[in-house]
């Protein structure tokens, strides 16, 4: 299990892998009896599980937990005018078939993509379901068991799920409020005897954390993975989603061997499940192959949907969109402000939907959340983003703001600075 | 590569492999330094662009190639009212949830099976992204490399390709009219120092052959199975597709630990993307959790639109989609008859989309695909379904009835007897 696990229970996981699946005696129950494969101990539990099952500890919970956008920036008018659209004009399509998704769709994405500095052709881009894929996708493509993989700490709990279940190896590099340590990571990458496949990065509006990482730490950490051989796949769900502040280039501008994943699911609604990958040429032919043998093709209609939803509209909902994150970021740092015990330090994301909160007592916030939901506030716990390894290192909180509107958010943030300092104490 | 390969490129994708992956030079081009995994080889083709290359051959191709449902039998006007209806009451779905599926829907299945004499509780069904997520995703919980897979010999290719990314070892055992050679299975798992982990098999209207294994052959199998603690994959697309004779209960009837893979391309549409996997408990609890480290969940909109499709219509739908492909297999049939040379022998399914053809001189079938692509038909040979050890074996032709409408299947049918017999001589 060495380093490969995203959860907090990781040691229940352990202990059922310890029981272990044991060699097939002949005619015994067979559910007992099968072997399973060594990575099936990354899917006992989940994280989502978790939180969820902590919902009820309070009448009025008030959860910072999630990472979907608001319920008030889903253009839910514009979705079913789009659906009316997509289905009337599907008389064709019904069968087995664009396997790198619908083209439109990929030309609208790349012409979004250009406007960011990142050059594309549509030809080098797969719609994938949700870019939970596009990250299953490359790691089926590049990880053997026990291949390296360079993750923040803490870093995004959807991929540290995906490695795992690739029995991936982690070389974990900390994160400080300008993003990835480069300066660690290159130390780290001298003393190695072979160099990681990957490098897996949230370099904007990092989850959890919310910080960005500047250009000179991008360009270092391009000019290492060229160096080395590793290939960097930059997962940017919140990149359109900036407040304030100038915008970096994404990593994937500045160098066209990145991966780079997109989604609709922040900018849109999760519940599509629609999101890309760019890759260069052979690696994007390779995915594709990919992912059919995965599930054969993304469904065509929603591809659709979603060209239709997004085409002459995005650009102005994301300004309102913006707007309504901007507020809820401001509440959220003023509220902080104001309720939480002195030593509390957090970050100040100029864009996404996460603040991270460290305490004074670093150690203790491991530990805080079964008192929080108590106290009927919910987030989630520093652990979950880190692998098995370092759990300890980060007992940060991750607070989303993007889902409270700003009543419930300082109504949050007090209950969670009275859970603090009772459970400090 | 022993016995891992789907397609009939395997000769072009081993030169890749020996080409090799190498180990990382410093600062070298980096896409050529990139050191892939090495299940990556099962990704360089796919016999799909193949048969799609050949389609241009010809300036009025007829292709038996395919796999999906005829253009007459996808219910349009009731997908779309469907549709409609799903996105008019999708107000406070657009967030990420249901990992199993829509509720309703998996009601809506579990109902279905139980009138085929499987009691399955929804909650041990998972809606997939199509049934080839199904077969992945069982291949991603029990497969660990070089572990062994029965499967049929000839098989579905997309079966293939999955298990190939897995890095299985295949034990191949043969078909004949009945289906699954059970007697050579037995015999050949007395051998073994170790049992397989999985029998993937397709045991209602083959594909590709359309056999349908008998009462006797299936108890027989599912016997094995329990002895030797080998988990059975059923996979069923077609079994709701019968034209005539008398049905067979699926496996899952007899044997609640068979995993049961179904799908509503073959009954709606394949665009749709949505199947289901039916496993035990302890297995769909592991299943869920690794689909939602594979792509979190599916989306949310398309298994309403099914289930608003399916419920109450999809019953009187299969009563006129089986008359129209009755009338095309026995279109197709008696063009054999007319049209294929002395010594030919095909198969007579009494479901689901195909027919298998084996000429007099059967390693002459292996090759005759260009003359037929120039002579204006296609269709899938024995090879492509078939791993790499013994692709040989079974140089049949895959006919599919399903699309072509008889005038069609009779021109074809004529080419194909005028390439073969050109061919042969």
């Amino acid at each position: 299990m060495s380093g490969s696990m995203p959860a907090a229970l990781v040691d229940q996981i352990e202990a059922v892998a310890d029981a272990g699946m044991p060699e097939v005696p002949h005619d015994r129950s067979p559910l007992a009896q099968r072997r399973l494969a060594r990575r099936a101990t990354s899917f006992e539990t989940s994280p989502w599980d978790e939180i969820v099952a902590l919902r009820d500890r309070h009448p009025d919970m008030i959860s910072f937990g999630g990472g979907a956008p608001a319920r008030e920036a889903v253009p839910v008018a514009r979705l079913q005018a789009a659906a009316a659209a997509a289905w009337a004009e599907m008389l064709d399509a019904y069968d087995y078939g664009e396997l790198a998704g619908y083209a439109p769709l990929r030309e609208l994405i790349a012409a979004r993509m250009a406007r960011q500095g990142m050059g594309v052709d549509p030809d080098d881009l797969i719609v994938t379901n949700g870019s939970q894929q596009g990250i299953d996708l490359v790691a089926k493509l590049m990880l053997d068991p026990g291949d390296t993989v360079v993750i923040e700490t803490p870093a995004y709990i959807g991929a540290l799920q995906t490695f795992a279940a690739y029995e991936a190896t982690y070389l974990p590099v900390p994160v400080d409020d300008q993003g990835l340590r480069v300066d660690v990571l290159e130390r780290e990458l001298a003393t190695l005897p072979r160099p990681p496949k990957l490098i897996y990065t949230v370099p904007t509006f990092h989850n959890p954390t919310g910080v960005t990482l500047p250009r000179d730490r991008r360009e270092a950490l391009l000019a290492l993975a060229r160096h080395y051989g590793i290939l960097v796949v930059e997962d940017d769900p919140y990149g359109e989603l900036r407040y304030d502040g100038a915008p970096e280039p994404p990593l994937r501008a500045l160098d066209p061997d990145v991966v780079y994943l997109g989604t609709f699911s922040k900018t849109l609604a999760p519940a599509l499940r629609v999101g890309w990958l760019a890759a260069p040429r052979r690696l994007a032919h390779l995915l594709a192959f990919a992912k059919e043998s995965v599930d054969v093709h993304n469904e065509r209609l929603m591809t659709r949907v979603v060209y239709h939803a997004a085409d002459g509209f995005l650009d102005h909902h994301l300004v309102g969109a913006r707007d309504l994150y901007r507020g809820r970021r401001d509440t959220l740092l003023a509220a902080l402000s104001t309720h939480l015990p002195p030593g509390t330090t957090w970050t100040h994301p100029e864009g996404g939907f996460f603040v991270w909160v460290e305490l004074a007592d670093g150690v203790a916030a491991c530990d805080l959340l079964p008192r929080a939901a108590a106290a009927g506030v919910l987030y989630l716990p520093g652990a979950w983003f880190s692998s098995h390894a370092d759990r300890r290192d980060r007992c940060g909180l991750r607070l989303s703001f993007s889902t409270l509107d700003e009543v419930a958010i300082r109504e949050g943030v007090r209950r969670l600075g009275e859970a603090v300092r009772d459970h400090v104490v």
